[in-house]
């Protein structure tokens, strides 16, 4: 249960985005830009940057959107479950290991970001831009983890409805989920 | 020295911001928001909690910067040094203490706040809207934090004009840092 009474019955970060539009509007477009807009980082790689920080901070819910995220967005041939088994040996760049490596510091802390990190991540193809990209999804990531989880959300038994949830995200990216949330205030105070 | 050319010789966030401004938008935006948009909790209790958090994930920029936008805003009588000091003995109201708790508790992860930490906040007489920034604020500068320090970010050695950038922020706010980012990338992308 929630620590405080969302006044939705909303799934994790949804029902906190459906308590507070105010915030949920830079949050998604934050999310939509790191995640979507314009990189030479795939959707899938950034998705997977996002799922992997999610796993380290043990936060189910948005390991488990993110997840469904990424797969939806694989190129052929590529499987999720082979790659987050063992990333050191799965079919994917060099630069995307590094760049993991890098996301993967970020979560224990800004400060463990090396410059030998960084520096193995641009042997292996990465520049500045993706650099810095990986570090801020990796950062806000140890955000909306800690936003989910510290007040406690929902994270829903039947996940039968993720596939179509995912479909969505791939179509129409994270802001139609602020324009439900005002909606949903709208009636909220009308009642 | 930054792990990454930044084009600017800014420092801290600002410096990120100016070389990203798409970012620099939301997360100007939220900021804008979370510590200076309406809330029952005053302007200077909320920048506390950013300081909080900061000084936990030992964040020297943001610690720095934020504890002077808290003391610039501080009511008579009421000194940073000495809440800084010793939270728990500082003439600060106890629901206030109690929300710094759950800050601290955000800061560990977002499964460390408890029922406990939440139903303490609440009998100190803090609110759902209270508990959700508290969480959120704190959320956010897990992520402030690890974006400033996980690309090593300079912090400047000359600390003299920090009351001058605090008595701007005072007087406008978040969000004029976005204009500059803005301006800065127009005339780069001239030059």
């Amino acid at each position: 249960m929630p620590h405080i009474d969302l006044g939705n019955d909303q799934p994790g970060i949804r029902s906190l985005f459906f308590y507070r539009p105010e915030t949920a509007a830079p949050l998604s477009e934050l999310a939509e830009i790191l995640l979507r807009g314009p990189s030479t980082l795939e959707r899938w790689e950034r998705e997977l940057i996002a799922t992997h920080v999610s796993g380290l901070n043990e936060c189910r819910f948005c390991t488990t959107t993110h997840a469904a995220f990424t797969a939806a967005q694989l190129p052929e041939g590529l499987e999720l479950d082979v790659i987050r088994a063992d990333v050191g040996s799965a079919p994917i760049s060099d630069k995307l290991k590094a760049l993991l490596d890098v996301a993967a510091a970020v979560q224990r802390g800004g400060r463990q970001v090396t410059t030998e990190l960084v520096d193995a991540a641009r042997a292996a193809g990465a520049d500045d831009p993706e650099i810095h990209d990986t570090v801020l999804i990796a950062a806000a990531f140890c955000m909306f983890n800690r936003y989910v989880d510290g007040l406690a959300t929902v994270m829903p038994d039947d996940l039968s409805g993720l596939a179509e949830r995912a479909k969505a995200l791939v179509a129409e990216g994270y802001l139609p989920t602020v324009a439900a949330a005002r909606a949903h205030q709208a009636q909220a105070a009308v009642r």
